[in-house]
């Protein structure tokens, strides 16, 4: 029985067996500070070993790399005051907690930031939370959420009304509604994204993450290091992917000494696939290094067309291996379908293609109008 | 909770209960023959039929003109004898029994007929039948498949060296190694798509279906129907799932008083799905009318072509509705994932899309070279 | 030397015998009534009659059912007064005129109504034209022109600012400032695409077709025959291509004993342009029927749909067909090159495909949001 | 009048011109050998050079880096004799003589290196050369061509069956039949593209190029180097074309204060387009880089996934640019309908995208069988 298709509480043991070797070998953490224990890559660097990592679905979690909590340890690094680092990134590096990162809400389009109805109210020494949030990744036996909020409605810039709040799960009000059935998986532990209902939690002011207003600013700033680390996940399951169709199309006999690989339309596919996998990796690994150079700022329509080519070029290699597969494709026999059914939402989530479609090309006209 | 998420022994019963109520009602088994109960109509009928059908996933089921047992009644029909009639498909027509239909075989390509392991010798009065055959769907509590055989491998047309055979599934050497899962679902009873293997299985000679070496021809002539009512299906999906795009996008507000259905990608969305689901409407329609005048023989061009054309539009159609969606769309809260899921395998069963572009191709090309 | 590369002096006299013999077997006119000689077509019926005549790029001229003259016949015979009838109508469905429809503006996207600069002003018993005119296709040599224009700016409605006005071509102010090159040919005669000013036209108040105001209605008239005729002329265009495609993947040896037709990438192409011209074909005639029996108002979805939808068929069927005859398709040894170029514009004329595309989703959304 | 409409005979002066101030600036030849008076630059560093001078139609002419004479003082250079050098590649080097390259066959599939029927016969100190060569670019004025030839058809190695051969076009026996009209274009003088008779054409044995054999060894030389060249002159003109498009969205109202840059749509292509510009820019580079270090061999599979990869681009920005412009597009007013026509073959040229996907196809799965 693969990892994937049991109950968290069987997959956990058996991966912290994996993450121990992987301590031992110095290999820990490689996308965070050296300070924290990691190996302190660039995006460019962690670009490359996210790419490894990818071809299996646990290698990020394994390396201590995996969402959510990579990003949550970069925005604490970055915004966290020392009590907060010492009490949530600490433990976090070593593997010892997990976290989830509670934004998008089910009545509003994730990609509208002025859209959000989640509102903390100052009182007194603390902060009053309210509201229902959803894809709440890996939520479910995490030790605690970093929450976005709404601090500040009425202020002129919308950019400057939320604010984000780290939220221990075990507060009272904290209400895991569920965790929500995806492409059949409702999963549990790690694997899931919950709904989550936050109903009058309060937590002490001392768990603001920055300050007051700074909630848009740090959800962007864990953008362009997440993209690159996603991106960079794709390729390597595009690889594999890739890597399983050239093995099953040199494999399978479609007639005495003639193999599926000698059909012209497998070879069209397998060439395409190829340019489209190179061309997406030296994309990313070109905006990796523009952002690594310049800062995210100045990269983000690099940072923009990835995010919808490679999640495209993914969608396409994983059809094209599958349909090579014939009926073992759909089944559960490989990971293809397991990759197809979880990375359908590669193509939506942190901003659908078709609204960083529009961004990148704003951001190109502007020097046409002026 | 869905039925499509309970195990079949809690989704039986509603379904029963429907099926009653159809049966009242004096639709039951549009697609059957009068004699048999149903209401004997023509491919072209039966297909606007099933478009409607389509909608739900389990609308053929509780018509009683679900694959496989539909087809099977529908050879049965054709080519069984008296008391083959009375024993299968009698109680088939009434919905008292299931059955299934055993021909693919992992270890070889479903789209080559020489291309087949399973044999059936025959001993006395008795065929002796081993194989190991796959996705024999809705196996799993079926009381007896139709099962493809080698009958003489060494006959000089390989058109003729296949039979079919009748074995209940209780007979002595059927063994059922498991439900396949497929795209995360093992499910069971009628959903469910099995492994099974044929050990030294007997049964007697009489349950050969038409004569020694009709196997092809069984099969051949059970896809044209069975391609008119999957593409009908697959048309009612495609409605379907155009009417949830519509309604959400309308519904869906992404700032104050604006709303999705603004956004002119959606709007070309809508317009290119529309304009693919009435091109696929005709082709199927004019497919079924030709069919039902000339014969399955002089309408193999346009059944092929309906074969492929059709389940890349549901594939289209499907993708983007999830993407209107957003990150509704990969949720099990609606349909949409339920069949992006299992009906990937619309583009790969009865003869991948490759296989039937080129068999038109040839088809077409042989008036250029005569 | 073809008749599409020869001077229209040259050309004229060729087609002008071809014209009389089709006159002589009694097919003349097709589309049009029979009170003017015309074979009384419904849409349907031309709709077949156009794809046999597109096959050939002089095809609906010899039978003198060609854009611009049909279309301006037809409104002739709807809108016209007697005289006009008498005067234009009568010696067009005989073939001894030519005429043109002048609407589009080069400063002014098409797809807007209520952009337009071209105005009409009433002045005693005259209209004083004023405007800049071009794509006046076939005006090189045309007696009269139909000209759209503003007659009232200021109407509260943009649907009922403009009229539609006879223009001769000799009445003085009528410059013709060139023949727009397109593609590669600037063409001359009936095979032009002119740029016109009309520069203080006067015409009498009598050459007004309708009523002030009607120009929009009239302009819209003209539009739903005017595209099931070009759509079945592409359907004609597209046949031809794919039988030449078809042709060539026979004969061309790509090694001895193996033609370019063995090739399964030719093959996919093959069956996929014959399913999309099918589908192209059945959608046409859909629309077509719809209007004869509902009018062109019920219509619109079908017949916006069928605008974009066998355009890109037309396109894309062209492209595989060049692609297929390798060098020789480039060369203007065979037609594919000239409907390359000369059909390239389907996409862009009497609305672009991504106007037609927001139509049908506004159309469709109606429904949805009330 | 644009220099591309002119008659070579009024071009050339012009073009003369703009060559000197090229001379004078020190910019002369960049891809050839500093010897030979050029800037010696590298693939990679020439691809960039190829990119801005593909901007224009004329950019490689003016810096006398054109196709075909860059490929034959490349093979001049590389396999040239010493009397060779001086006669052809010093005055090529110089812009002071013109030649062509004449190995396509119009019975032929330029794919197949065996299929040729050109022979050159050794007689005496002299070849005898006949045969039927078409798409020999630029052969009309030149001075000499390269003649692909076979000149030991029973050699057991197809690979070692042809030689090249240099033959002055003033030598008897050749004629040029036409220059193909291609799309619209029959062009003269260094822009055409000739068929031509070789009809007992007697050259000096010195005049073959390398050794007896070499012929399809040379040709392969000057594929890589050419396809960069060709791919990164592509880019130059999807940047233009790009950058037209969104000069004309910026520029164009649809309204007033709307203009044409707001549609989604617009900025869906604008953004897709720029990704894919992008891509092809990094896997040209890419490829060059690899030519440069480990050899043309070595980098076979990104040579010719660049080759199908970018000009596929290249006619999907042409599309967009176009269809963005509307009418104006498909006019001659523009540059976009020159290249929309004359770059049509890239997908055909130095072999056809589909025989370029099965070359890498087969690459990759080497590795698979072994």
């Amino acid at each position: 029985m693969s990892i994937l298709q049991m109950p968290w509480s069987k997959a956990k043991p058996l991966l912290d067996t994996l993450r121990s070797e992987v301590k031992s070998s110095g290999l820990w953490s490689p996308q965070l500070a050296k300070e924290y224990g990691g190996l302190g890559l660039s995006n460019g660097d962690f670009g490359k070993v996210s790419e490894i990592l990818g071809m299996s679905p646990i290698g990020h979690y394994v390396f201590n790399c995996q969402a959510p909590d990579a990003g949550n340890m970069e925005i604490l690094l970055e915004f966290g005051s020392e009590a907060q680092k010492a009490t949530y990134l600490q433990p976090l590096s070593e593997g010892k907690i997990r976290s989830c990162f509670s934004m998008t809400e089910p009545e509003n389009a994730g990609s509208n930031p002025v859209l959000m109805n989640t509102t903390a109210i100052k009182e007194g020494n603390e902060y009053v939370i309210n509201g229902h949030k959803w894809f709440t990744s890996s939520a479910d036996g995490a030790d605690f959420a970093i929450v976005m909020v709404i601090t500040d409605r009425t202020n002129i810039s919308p950019y400057h009304r939320s604010s984000q709040i780290i939220v221990p799960l075990n507060t009272a009000g904290v209400h895991i509604v569920r965790n929500i059935s995806v492409m059949g998986d409702a999963g549990d532990g790690y694997f899931s994204h919950s709904e989550i209902k936050y109903e009058n939690c309060r937590v002490p002011v001392s768990n603001l993450l920055g300050n007051e207003g700074d909630g848009f600013t740090i959800a962007q700033s864990r953008l362009g290091p997440g993209r690159i680390h996603h991106c960079m996940r794709w390729i390597g399951i595009c690889e594999r992917a890739f890597d399983m169709m050239c093995r099953y199309a040199v494999s399978r006999q479609l007639s005495p000494g003639k193999s599926l690989a000698e059909k012209q339309t497998i070879q069209n596919w397998i060439a395409e696939c190829r340019a489209e996998i190179n061309a997406a990796r030296l994309l990313v690994l070109d905006a990796a290094g523009k952002m690594d150079i310049n800062g995210q700022e100045k990269a983000k329509v690099e940072i923009s067309i990835i995010k919808f080519y490679v999640a495209n070029v993914l969608q396409h290699v994983l059809d094209k291996a599958i349909q090579t597969h014939g009926a073992l494709g759909i089944t559960d026999d490989t990971l293809l379908s397991w990759w197809y059914r979880h990375e359908r939402g590669a193509r939506i989530y942190d901003g659908p293609d078709e609204v960083h479609k529009s961004r990148v090309a704003r951001e190109i006209l502007k020097s046409y109008t002026t």
